[in-house]
């Protein structure tokens, strides 16, 4: 047993840490300020300091860290990445800024694992280039989407074409500028083994038939230039090489796509939570009130131990899930996967409210990046299955060694 | 002992439960819908619906029932007043509608005991008629105001005029088109006892100096058209009439104040719980997962028992405060007021957060209104003192009954 | 709505206060460290001080004050008795000196009920006169009794007699030398209606085929002289009027049973988690660690806080339910009299927990009451059905109220 | 980053486990019965199969492996023997049988480290060798001894001889049969600096002084054949070469006791909880109530699966800081040894109570090993420092990053 990086990983992390410190830490407030400022409509853009933060990063090496294979990312392992997706989770542009952001990170890796030349040529490509983004489109809004079988929407093969229905919420993504490409989740044979029903399917942003209603907030914060939308597809007819891998083979990937993926969003919110601490600590030690310094009084102290302790914990049990992943896959991780997303957006959410109490007022503000990161972590809460499927599968994976069935 | 309200109680909660259902329900959807379609700086205005059930409501002598003098008011105890603030509370425009919001029922309760008979009829007159609003301006952003002796603006008596200076935030009210008038708590003598260094005075919302630098906003939301300002008063001279009460009287004033508005805050909590709790069963019991109703699915009914425990027991403890604030005034209750501002934000917090859990990602949308409930709740255990000040009210006094000195 | 109690509740309440603190509270712990001292098998007895209370409480008119009937009790409501029982619960022999004791108040109630006349000479006459103890037989070791319909044991008519046969556990009582009578819960007719499948029969304790095989401990402790017996039953046969009620009526009869008793348990709970703050602020003001009391040491306050705000929440509500029982009878509380069920308990143990905590070592030992407290608090968290149970009848009433069936 | 255990550590847990299964396992039951059968002053002997087991136990090599020594024990570093330390935490009687029981291993480091020769050849040896037993009394019936600087004993130096006197409770392992040196914490130098006024003593059992006044009960159970004493030390004279270690070493002897030994009594109670949530899951499994398996009721299963969840965590908190104590020594681990202290008791006294609850009445009874267990997690949250006193230091080491000093 051995908790020591490997030289890639620190060296990795090292640099990474700098960037931030040297280039992202200095500009982030003021673009965040300078993004706010824009009336609503406006703020749907990219602006300039985030590419030219974008060319210097890739210009350092770091670039797409989040991606195992050498040639397109930088090799790194997913427990050699952890510790770097848990800086870029201190910031709210880094991910973005590395190439290395949801929900894109996803998209390529499924496009990587399972997309055909010409897929990779069309999207992977731009997305592994940072020209172009992309969103999954699996929630529906009608529909308790955390039961993937429940889902509507089709993906229906016609000849060598396959014609798309369905509406869809919660498309992180779908409203930034550079959106180009849809993974749609779709049932295409309803008669099949229900983990073998649904299709996913490449889809162009703008083919016809594609319409994002709107963007929707959430808690009252719209996450401008990427957002979360609500899209329509109506006979969206495409060649069937816009399947991503075979007919039925949606469920598997979906799948596939979200070990790696919840050790990324949990990483990142270990950064968060360590960043929310920080402030907790600083805030606290500065401000006085009756006399005292606010650490000294009530149960200050006791929160800030207790926020240490369960984001320590928190941050070991995905390291050891990252290392599960590379040991042994996503079979040999299944509780593990569950666990993490479980325990850590709790975590956080409990770590930023303290923070955010210990702030008093400002820590609702958004003179403070408290409020914001609250949002994130309470969203992970349901975001990719809430708290109580999560727990549902690690319950029955643990019941299973006494030969309980289902 | 007796839990039965009295006639007058049940009279006026049957009026204004019937008042929202027929008349506040049916538009207030269609209302938030409208007003958050504008642009972010147009919603700083008054729909004309308002003013409709404004007026709808004083023709129906729902009207100032918050006020316990029955010229003005209804003539309502406090612990009469309270079920028909729970009914407010499931609402986000009934306390305005009945002009009971806050912080005008405070402001006006202020006034109304320490005016001068001028003061009444310039502003507390108006305020009644639901003509003009109100900020108390209190909170600043550069020390711990938990602490109120931190207070650092100042109202300085010069001859027969008194000086204001300094800056506050979180000044509820101060965004609104018709706030004439901001209740400004400042220093007058840093020599006297602590709790006699401050006064009260009410400073024209349009007196020269005078600046609302910009709006806050909370989680993400300005929760317009009212808002929280940051107030900067820059040598702002008026008569030495504009001090409420006497020079030194402010803490005593903000004290009394705070009495039965922490009823008024907490009972429209446990009325948004309860919309909360409603909610949650009926959307448990409509949405469908590995094909069962949702409330069938793991903890999910036993959340709904522990929420519905802790809705009653935070009322009880209300209703209870309540009956002591009406039989033996402010120091009967001291240890009371202060616990149910412990307990029932926190409850409401997490009865809204299971509620936005049972909804997905719907609950963290706007299109229903679970995440701006969330976000009344939780500001409410920062406003008027954060949690941890009044456990340390509550320990005090518990700890006093051995003998323990502070 | 008026939170005084009545003139009679008032004065039982102060005339047991004061015999509490002028008999009980002096020789109750010299009575406890005598009887543990005796040797464990010999701690089956009543001492001699324990008889000498009871005739004194008799004597001052403290005696069934539990039983709303005037001519046995002292007429008091269950909501006027409710203050009474909090007092017992302060002390570990009270109850028994006030004749107020579980299980022999609920066993009382169902036979001043539904026993005959002959049941009420032989059994009840004796049990209101302190002379005799008794059990209640119905959690069985073979099945989960929380679900009542899986009793095994039976109760089975023939000819004018019914055999009783079964192996009952945590029978209440069943060890005290002077236990007489057991109330047995039993299978009668497997294919009536399931809630009218049982019957209880009033068992003498001596009647041949009733054996107690052993005592139970509870958290290590066997609640001596009164303890919790594993009791068999082997073709027991006796004469039909043993049944208490009709054959079949004895779910009913349980059900009955229970609502006053819950308000009794949690009542004493209430003054159980009482003295358990006390002590924990006085322990906490006279101990010093790194130069301050205890009580200023870290989160203590705020526990101290987090204490009294948990019990006044519970109190009220076991005081609602109570008035409800008094105003509407069970089925206007069912959910009511579920819902202290579940928080008292739990709320006493946490509270219980702390002072431990507080004490250090000390609150582990046998020197402070603590420990047995935390046991008495602990077990009520599955004695007369588990928490869950009582939360899933909270949730199926709330969602019944929305038209989901169960 | 690495979590495969060593060849050395997987060999070692691999011959403990099966140890247990073959040897231990079969017969512990039947142990605890007939010790428990036993009037309670005849439980303090060492029943002939702990001999028989221990004999075996050595002789297959499994004999004193928490020493990291090669010669005396295994030669196993803190992390490597964690795992084994886990298994021990699973039974009752495993530690002692392996000669890894507490204290005596803290005893036999200090002794290791500090002891003179005499002392080596006088006690070490000995205990070693598993012949005697020995107790630690540094815990004071009259001080808040969270705060070692309360300590009052003494051990007064007086020309060749030093002098001890005081008064100790909870000194672990002191009604042993078989104790025969008790280590005393007492205060040589009040003048001295802080951390340097106490010493330890090498206090012979039976030294003329010596008195073991009575043991204690710890939630009603006293551990017999070790329990926790209250030992009185009166004018016990004994020569200065009893002293271990130099006069004022004894608060750095103490500090550097306490490190592995955190680890160690960590892992225990995570193979403690790991047993709790199996006999959990087997019971959920088996028992059915309202028609189903009670895993398959109400929340069971997120509480099995937030169980798994905890355990995990806290395992992986443990063995970080057992690999921090074992490359960067206690000074490296400060902030780890304290957070493990407060997180892994609160954890397994919590699955533990979710366990018993699960089982119904038969979790509190001795028929299930869980009553016992729960004492056990539970007497840790004060045992070696209260949770509140560790959560100070964390806090500390946290606030000391930005440099706020205590």
């Amino acid at each position: 047993m051995d908790f020591t990086p490997s030289d890639k990983a620190r060296d990795y992390t090292e640099r990474v840490r700098a960037f931030i410190a040297e280039r992202i830490a200095p500009v982030e407030e003021d673009y965040l300020r300078e993004l706010l400022a824009l009336p609503e409509h406006e703020r749907w853009r990219v602006l300039p300091v985030i590419d030219e933060l974008k060319a210097a990063a890739r210009a350092a090496g770091l670039w797409n860290l989040f991606l195992p294979d050498e040639r397109e990312g930088a090799g790194l392992t997913v427990s050699e990445y952890a510790p770097v997706a848990e800086l870029m989770g201190r910031s709210f542009i880094a991910a973005e800024v590395f190439n290395c952001n949801a929900p894109d990170t996803g998209n390529m890796e499924v496009l990587h694992h399972y997309g055909s030349p010409e897929q990779k040529e069309r999207w992977l490509r731009p997305l592994l280039d940072g020209e172009i983004r992309s969103a999954f489109c699996m929630t529906e809004p009608d529909v308790a989407s955390s039961d993937p079988t429940n889902v509507e929407a089709t993906a229906v093969l016609d000849g060598d074409e396959v014609v798309v229905n369905g509406r869809k919420w919660f498309s992180t993504g779908a409203g930034h500028p550079r959106c180009e490409v849809l993974l749609f989740m779709g049932l295409t044979d309803k008669d099949a083994h229900r983990h073998q029903q649904h299709s996913i399917v490449a889809v162009p942003r703008r083919a016809d038939g594609v319409t994002v209603e709107r963007m929707l907030p959430v808690m009252g914060r719209y996450d401008e230039p990427s957002g979360h939308g609500v899209v329509r597809f109506e006979d969206v007819r495409l060649p069937a090489s816009a399947l991503v891998g075979a007919p039925g083979q949606g469920f598997e990937i979906g799948q596939n796509r979200l070990g790696p993926g919840r050790v990324h969003h949990c990483m990142r919110l270990i950064g968060l939570a360590e960043a929310a601490l920080e402030a907790a600590c600083r805030r606290g030690a500065e401000r006085v009130a009756f006399r005292k310094p606010l650490v000294n009084l009530g149960g200050n102290r006791e929160r800030i131990a207790d926020a240490r302790i369960a984001i320590d914990q928190a941050r070991l049990l995905v390291l050891y899930t990252a290392w599960l992943l590379d040991t042994q896959g996503i079979l040999g991780a299944l509780s593990q996967v569950s666990q993490i997303k479980v325990a850590v957006p709790l975590m956080a959410q409990r770590v930023v409210d303290m923070a955010m109490q210990m702030h008093g007022g400002a820590g609702l503000s958004d003179d403070y990046p408290l409020a914001a990161a609250w949002t994130v972590a309470r969203a992970l809460r349901l975001a990719d299955g809430p708290d109580e499927v999560h727990r549902g599968v690690v319950a029955r994976l643990e019941l299973g060694k006494y030969g309980v069935a289902r």
